[in-house]
């Protein structure tokens, strides 16, 4: 069905190629014009400021151009062209981000690349849409050399820098006199919850890898969060509820933020989970508000490493994983054959890989 | 009062300085242990994952070994000693950074160094409790050559590097054939409400201003937003709850992110303010919601320029602004006659001040 756009009963409304009649408020349409003196084609911003528009401005009359394009003339004098194509998208209040799609050991979709396949678009357009949809990615044959992750990294935004610098080593050899560096497991976390604000990607790049053991775990906190909230209500409540500090207190530094194990939105959508069992400290409570919360972590702490939820994967020498640190755990199994085992890490923000991928789309349509 | 802890009725109870007597969960007492086997000092993180903890541990008895230090016997066959001063300090949900104090015009309270200053512990320490305060703050004797923004923002956390490179330029100059240089007033925006996540702090160092006119004005988001809380209730409500999508388009970057003028936590404190007449776009709602809305906004960005809360400053050749782009809105005024005005800028995170604060209060303490 053609859009257009229409005066009816006094009102303007818009149809949409869908069939819906949505009424407009006239300052809405106003506050859209891209006449070349209100609106700046090249930074794409405007050039007046909208919250001076008079707020009782009126809609005198529409004129249809043509199957494109229709003029609104204003009360305040001015007439206006919209396109009707770009007036529609306007209408859709939905981000052009793919959905997150929640996933288990079993519906887990790998979204795997080899990094030369990034220099085209479209090779870059499907690996984002794939990390955006699960959180996470493996790009191969980005080489070994100290400092490959920074250069993969950039490629999808800047790297965050934080007092740990720009690149974090992750070196594990058998050497049981330093504690820090033992072949431990490691049990699933999300990375620096203590830090305002929390770093949004995490990379981490193969260095070496000749140890028996030594996978990567990874866990979708989302799809564990969604199966509480199903099954475990009492818990999932208890977790999205209870304060908790997180804190780093080393090297000069004091880092503390307070949140949820769980944090939804206003509207009850899980936004982000935070898992650091090493760094969380339980704000004070009364006892019987605690058990809840205590019982609650047990069962979300057993599920973020249930065989059911998680994957492992072991990382070759010039893999790089990269996975969004607000909503996948991750860790590592132990290993103890002789062997070195060489990690790089950093950290980027959400805001670099939306872009590209936005970009992206509106290059490829 | 002396600090104790006991087991009364059953319960183990702690007696503050203050005389309250708290309630303490097992767990949460046990999950705080600082034996050295199950907390590393160095690294100040806990050894194993307290979600383990059985969660119907119980306490089997207390002894008090002196003043300062009671030991804890736990069923799990533990016995766990605890400073009582630390313990104290656990129980205090509050965070140690001082409180934001909103300020108007009248009440406005200058922080001002010159940089050497922050050299000093006391000097960086009693800076940056007038920044957390405050929002803002003004750095003198910087030096004026290209670049020294990046050092001064350096010395308070890791710069977050954009899109737009790790500093921005703003160099006005009267040259009326582009109009993204011109000599016009910038009404108060914060900057960037379109990034995920939006930069925490940002500084602009003046490299040159002779023009006259240029001055710098800074607005209290805070106080603006509360003085609508208290006698604009429905403009507080409309601001509060209305989506808005923000959006930056250009130079191969599509950055976008939907949230609201005022931003507020669940316990109904404000958090954050966004405002950017130039990049937003409210979502489509019914025009009834909407004209409430607009009416809002309108009252908002008045105020955000009013006399009554903005304040105004002239930028020196080696000055620095630092202030929380979170909460503080900036503008400049007009400037007519010739002469150049050059400033530099760049962004950190929350993170990087607070820290620092906190590391100096605990090291003067």
């Amino acid at each position: 069905m053609a859009r257009s756009l229409a005066v009816e009963d006094g009102t303007v409304v818009f149809r949409r190629s869908d069939g819906t009649v949505l009424p407009l408020h006239p300052v809405w349409l106003r506050e859209r014009s891209r006449e070349s003196d209100e609106f700046d084609a090249g930074c794409r911003q405007r050039l007046y400021d909208p919250w001076r528009i008079e707020t009782a401005i009126r809609i005198d009359g529409v004129d249809t151009l043509d199957d494109t394009t229709a003029e609104v003339r204003f009360s305040d004098g001015r007439a206006v062209r919209f396109l009707l194509d770009w007036l529609d998208g306007e209408l859709d209040p939905a981000d052009a981000l793919p959905p997150k799609i929640p996933w288990t050991a079993a519906t887990h979709a790998p979204n795997v690349a080899v990094l030369q396949v990034l220099d085209t678009p479209t090779g870059m357009t499907m690996f984002l849409d794939g990390f955006l949809r699960t959180g996470l990615g493996l790009i191969r044959e980005c080489g070994n050399e100290p400092g490959s992750v920074l250069r993969v990294a950039e490629r999808f935004g800047p790297v965050r820098v934080t007092n740990f610098g720009a690149l974090f080593e992750v070196r594990t050899t058998e050497a049981p006199t330093d504690l820090a560096y033992t072949a431990l497991a490691l049990y699933a976390h999300t990375d620096n919850p203590y830090r305002r604000p929390i770093p949004g990607i995490q990379f981490l790049s193969c260095l070496v890898n000749d140890a028996e053991g030594g996978e990567s775990t990874l866990v979708d906190g989302l799809a564990v969060a969604q199966s509480l909230r199903s099954d475990d209500p009492d818990a999932f409540a208890a977790l999205t509820t209870t304060g908790i500090r997180y804190r780093y207190d080393g090297d000069g530094s004091v880092l503390e933020d307070v949140g949820r194990m769980i944090e939804v939105d206003e509207a009850g959508e899980i936004q982000r989970i935070r898992f650091n069992p090493r760094v969380e400290y339980v704000l004070p409570a009364p006892p019987a508000a605690l058990a809840a919360f205590y019982r609650a972590r047990a069962v979300f702490g057993a599920r973020l490493g249930d065989p059911a939820f998680e994957i492992r994967l072991k990382l070759e020498p010039g893999d790089t994983l990269m996975f969004d640190n607000h909503r996948l755990a991750h860790g590592r199994t132990s290993f103890s054959a002789a062997g070195r085992r060489h990690l790089q890490g950093c950290y980027i923000e959400h805001d670099g890989p939306q872009s590209l991928y936005r970009a992206g789309r509106s290059a490829v349509r």
